[in-house]
């Protein structure tokens, strides 16, 4: 467990390893990126999904060149750069992608109106509910706390889990809610080593949904053999 | 300044009064609102602009409707209604507008993907800079602290001015950006008379696109004489 320091693994390794040096031609969409970041892996997991050509390029969080600090100045990643535009924040690069793609299937956002507003509702519980829970329960130092924040982050995963239609949040359909999760259920090994987390604790419903995120090949392609929970220099 | 309480009063006033009585003939699409609060009132801007059919229901926050509760559990307004399907959070909401009823026009999301995604980038930054940074120094009781907030309210009203192309955030179009952030504009008074704010103080481009989003015709028909920051049962 830890946070990405100077001494971190600079590049991505397994599955994703691969994944990158498919994506090291130029294209048009350069595709900003850390290996360790749970927001990085969202984006790449919606790229990954459509099969959008994009570059790959890994933003060293200690050394950013100057043109990524020139076109984003903020220099977060998950980041992309288009035709001289340069965007971030991971869900909406995801949406980007549906609306600036739209011929790249299959589409993470559902065509009828309610269950796209529907599938943005719970997108914005696994943003304001799981993750601040998740991240609340490694950064917390005394036991009590600790404590406090997993039963926060068991009753979120429980609240979604109730709603899970099966294999994936809406149905068959594997949609920005399942894409935004993803990257903190394969990283959810942190909270069961060091914060004493199951997933059976969860319930049934989340152990078996969860298995099915972490076993989607997108989820899988963009998986590097350790993960760490990036939060320096990483957007939202 | 105060927050909602029992005694308050229960209907809107003035303007907003004034459109309540056009949306009283039941529609397909009910809005569930209360007249005080900021998040209601972006939806309800966004349904305006658009000229969206709507039966305007105001929900008294301490005597929820069975019917009210039966679809939305949590009880949160802004909500709607749509042949049956409810759901809530102001922004999703303006979103779901602008794709449940594209016919209604003007559109409040730009037609080209990367403006679009700049206009949801600046809407967070809304949401999670400029309303919390608001909020805080409204609910701080030491002066102090009151001072801090401030300062960081301001670096957040700042910060979007620059890039502010004016008259509204995007130019010509009145965006989501503006609807997201022209309810805490026209309660800014608040700030004002207790905290010491001056819209002088954020800057001379701050002042001219604060005008320009309090007198906008949908801003000012949904805002009643007296306004409060409402947090009690209110979404975001």
């Amino acid at each position: 467990m830890g946070t990405p320091d100077e001494h971190i693994h600079p590049v991505a390794t397994g599955r994703a390893a691969e994944t990158v040096k498919q994506h090291q031609e130029p294209q048009d969409l350069v595709f900003y990126a850390g290996w360790f970041c749970p927001y990085v892996q969202r984006s790449w997991i919606a790229l990954e999904e459509k099969g959008i050509p994009y570059q790959y390029k890994e933003v060293n969080p200690y050394k950013k060149e100057k043109h990524f600090l020139d076109i984003n100045p903020k220099g977060l990643v998950p980041a992309i750069e288009y035709k001289g535009k340069a965007l971030y924040e991971s869900l909406i690069l995801c949406e980007l992608f549906e609306d600036a793609f739209p011929e790249y299937k299959p589409h993470i956002l559902p065509d009828d109106p309610f269950d796209r507003a529907y599938v943005r509702l719970w997108t914005d519980h696994v943003a304001k509910q799981i993750v601040p829970a998740f991240m609340c329960t490694v950064m917390a130092q005394e036991p009590e706390k600790q404590k406090e924040n997993l039963e926060d982050f068991y009753k979120a995963l429980r609240t979604i889990s109730e709603k899970v239609k099966g294999p994936y949040f809406l149905g068959e359909q594997f949609t920005l809610v399942d894409v935004a999760l993803a990257p903190w259920v394969v990283r959810d090994y942190i909270l069961a080593e060091n914060r004493g987390y199951s997933r059976e604790a969860a319930g049934q419903k989340w152990n078996e949904y969860a298995e099915k995120l972490e076993s989607r090949e997108s989820v899988l392609k963009t998986q590097s053999v350790s993960t760490l929970v990036g939060v320096h220099g990483s957007s939202s």
